[in-house]
């Protein structure tokens, strides 16, 4: 799968994406990743990306004009055309599914403001508007990051045979159950009886019955749409009853 | 304000947090930030920092004792005790609010994650656990970039006189309404009218609007707890109530 960024700071991806699993994918052949500046696609001494907001106001603004040449010259090259993404508070909220969704394509070109924001005429470019949560960011390059490392490890391969991508959080729609290493007693903390036991049979009911109980305290929202059979939904309206049930 | 961070890939945080914004908050000693190796807290040969899970399954898990001794041993340096920041699927939602909060404490220590996950035992160390969104990374680095972006750009003289850290999406509770700048005429898309008039009521009544639409299309959530007058919660709910108000 091909990832590409236009940003302004292009010099910051590939320090994370050369380290550790995303490095390994690079090297595997399962990610090509390029980034690109948009610096190229200005035709002014001082490649100027910038410019102050009509109305006024602080900050600067990026301009239009280099943002569509470059995603125009850009999806032009290669064979196929890439998934255009930008970022904005005003994006559909980053997740799990649309992580498993880019995971099918080919080739994304996602495309980092910088500054103020970005002049709302480039955003018809976009095929795809997200936003990663409800903060605000010096800008785009952490986002397309943390898309490209989302993307990246559901791929066939990008983990290794000794990882799993899909038993995870949100993967059957809950949290997932608390995991303990050795040592067994550490410093007086006890790793859970059953998970020493070696009944299978009884570790996987004590994992299901910790997945959902600590969604029902943490991520109560999840259990709506989670797949629960009647007697689970018994258990987890008992948690959810508990007076002190939520949080700390 | 100090930032560190206890990782395996101490590595990949310099480089983003070295550039444009960041750097110059560091410049400007604005932001101190130290990147601990959690390898440095283990006793074999191999610095094993993790191990198989305990009832069996996939992947491997990171060990109790290097954090807790990582932590214990980092949080008795300096003047004062950081502000111990964990990050699990489990945690509480990070949005703006947390990123304001967190500006005002003197010192703050992202704990990150790597393999299939932590051993839950880790988790009694934090003072806070965070969850960036419904998705899966590889490694808790990207949460912690993210976390310390948000909040260094609140911080006073971080973004310089010509910016704002505050005239942004969520600041009031809505998000910010369309930007435009130069030319006012792109290939025949053009720049609202009241926009180039010079006529400030004018230009912000427009903004005000614009960010009232945009919050009633794509985040109807945020309107319950946004500020609005009689007249404005009538304008949204004639957009609320429009066939195609929502997304694409």
């Amino acid at each position: 799968m091909r990832f590409e960024t236009l940003s302004v700071f292009p010099q910051v991806f590939a320090p994370y994406l050369d380290e550790s699993i995303m490095g390994r994918a690079q090297a595997k052949g399962i990610l090509d990743f390029e980034a690109y500046n948009l610096r190229d696609w200005t035709h002014d001494r001082h490649n100027t990306v910038d410019d102050a907001p009509f109305g006024g106001g602080q900050g600067m603004l990026m301009k239009p004009a280099p943002i569509f040449e470059a995603v125009r010259d850009i999806s032009q090259r290669g064979d196929c055309a890439p998934h255009v993404v930008f970022f904005s508070p005003c994006g559909r909220r980053y997740d799990e599914a649309c992580a498993e969704r880019l995971s099918h394509l080919d080739r994304v070109l996602l495309v980092c403001g910088r500054y103020e924001g970005m002049d709302e005429r480039a955003y018809e470019l976009a095929d795809e508007v997200f936003s990663l949560g409800d903060y605000v960011l010096t800008g785009g390059e952490l986002a397309a990051l943390v898309v490209i490392d989302s993307v990246v490890r559901l791929l066939p391969g990008a983990l290794g045979d000794e990882m799993s991508a899909r038993d995870e959080s949100f993967s059957d729609g809950l949290l997932e159950y608390a995991q303990y290493t050795r040592p067994a007693d550490y410093e007086g903390r006890r790793v859970p009886d059953v998970l020493l036991s070696g009944d299978h049979g009884a570790v996987d009911a004590w994992r299901r019955r910790s997945a959902l109980e600590r969604t029902a305290r943490w991520r109560p929202d999840l259990l709506d749409s989670a797949e629960l059979t009647d007697e689970e939904r018994d258990f987890v309206s008992g948690i959810l009853d508990e007076p002190d049930g939520k949080d700390e």
